[in-house]
């Protein structure tokens, strides 16, 4: 990402922010709406936070409803998308489809049948198809990224960073596969890999594992390793953290999050610091391309 | 494995089988028997099941109890070590250590703290030191090793079958890693990859994520792909499958289990079959080298 971007976008006309869950998508709307740019929310049936949503203009679609949200976004005069929030993958019996839709179908079941990654990405491009631009959510609020060095006042150990470096490696191995962009690694033991469980449910299950005695490692070490798969669309799926991802790191015994800085999303970071630090972790922000250990 | 080690292993005087859980030592001890060998089982606390252990002669020891194993395979005039069966890791203040492991203990402890693997070389390294010579299982009883085909009466489908090319393409990338040796793929998606967890575990949260409708696979897609990690000492690791797999594969709502052929090791195959006849899925043996797709 270049250094004028945001100039650059500022003055591109109204923008649609493609909504799902989490707080993402009303920082990234208020930090447009600080450039100056008009913000329309879409918000996504079933994903958007309805108290979030009602503080903008907005339209609520349903997940198969990709005619609806382009008609809006035209009607609204928006040429750029973003697409930023949580997304809980529905069932397809709980899709209901609106014609456009129905025309692509078997696009949109070769896109879900594949990684997470094709299915956003064959969702940009349908959109880009419709002559939108899709821009990341980092082009237009660059102050989301996650920077380098700690957000709370803790910082990783040695042992720490050795398990950080080990973690980052066996991200870049993985990547290809279009496989999750998290990892836990204790005293260069991996002990989970993301997949399609995501990262709060692989903390939980670590969580649980340790306290029925099934997983062993040292208590208080180990870290939560996250980057971006090499391959991916940086404009539609950078890994993201939030306080949530803090607590459930401590509840898993770790030591800390490490976090590919300028290349992962960063919810809250203030509140970040303080439930860190509450909790005794880190969260640091670390060049993902280092050496392998 | 050459075709003569069989033989040539049978000429080499009494054997002791370090035995864990399942029913695979006992598979082991008694295809030593038949090539004429005297077998001692070192039957280790905890795992080793009791009922089987009687039916030979056997000592028992705990699992920091290394200088007691040792003696107990001298006076028994071993010189041949096999280990065999399920391990679970104790927790630390659960091992009652003798004098010589505690000697050892430092090495011990960065056993423990690595991967399975190294724990696992790290105690084959120790027997070696003391003179013993430590085979793998499937050289005593080849019989126990995975063969090419179908143990059952079904038969994976193409889909199923790129499934399977694309598992061992992934597990080729993480094995460098010492992390597991089974991965899940369902339509081209990487749905779970094994880590501290072990397989039947994974396949139980899988079974879990899909009830909850918290991951979206086709129902009856999806393979379990085992094959050992490429660094890894086949004499003390190799990877197995058992009726209870074929029963988790099952409940997970899986077609069924691909295993790199000749490089894992199969329970009770007979079992096997008919417990995958009964519930519709396929357990194959495969060309792990195949090319990835």
């Amino acid at each position: 990402m270049s250094a004028e971007t945001p100039t650059a976008v500022a003055n591109a006309g109204p923008l649609a922010v493609v909504c799902g869950g989490g707080s993402l998508p009303v920082e990234v709307a208020r930090a447009a709406q600080r450039q100056g740019r008009r913000v329309v929310l879409l918000a996504l049936r079933g994903s958007a936070d309805p108290h979030f949503v009602a503080a903008f203009p907005h339209h609520w679609v349903g997940l198969g409803q990709f005619g609806h949200a382009c008609r809006h976004a035209r009607a609204e005069s928006c040429r750029d998308i973003v697409m930023i929030g949580s997304l809980v993958r529905p069932h397809v019996r709980d899709l209901r489809l609106d014609f456009f839709t129905l025309r692509v179908l078997p696009r949109v079941i070769r896109a879900f049948q594949s990684g997470d990654d094709h299915l956003l990405s064959s969702i940009a491009k349908m959109f880009e198809e419709q002559g939108f631009r899709v821009l990341g959510a980092h082009e237009v609020a660059p102050e989301i990224l996650m920077p380098h060095g700690a957000l709370g006042s803790r910082q990783p150990s040695e042992i720490d960073r050795r398990d950080i470096q080990r973690g980052f490696a066996l991200l870049r191995a993985t990547g290809p596969f279009d496989v999750g962009q998290a990892v836990i690694v204790s005293d260069n033991r991996v002990l989970a890999i993301e997949a399609a469980d995501g990262t709060d449910l692989m903390l939980e299950r670590l969580a649980e594992l340790r306290g029925q005695g099934r997983v062993q490692a040292r208590q208080g070490g180990g870290v939560l390793v996250k980057a971006p798969k090499p391959m991916q669309d940086r404009r539609i799926d950078l890994p993201s953290v939030g306080p949530r991802t803090v607590e459930g790191v401590a509840r898993a015994g770790l030591a800390g999050i490490a976090v590919a800085a300028g290349s992962a999303i960063v919810a809250e970071p203030g509140r970040i610091a303080a439930v860190a630090d509450r909790a005794h972790v880190f969260v640091v922000g670390v060049a993902a391309d280092g050496p392998p250990s």
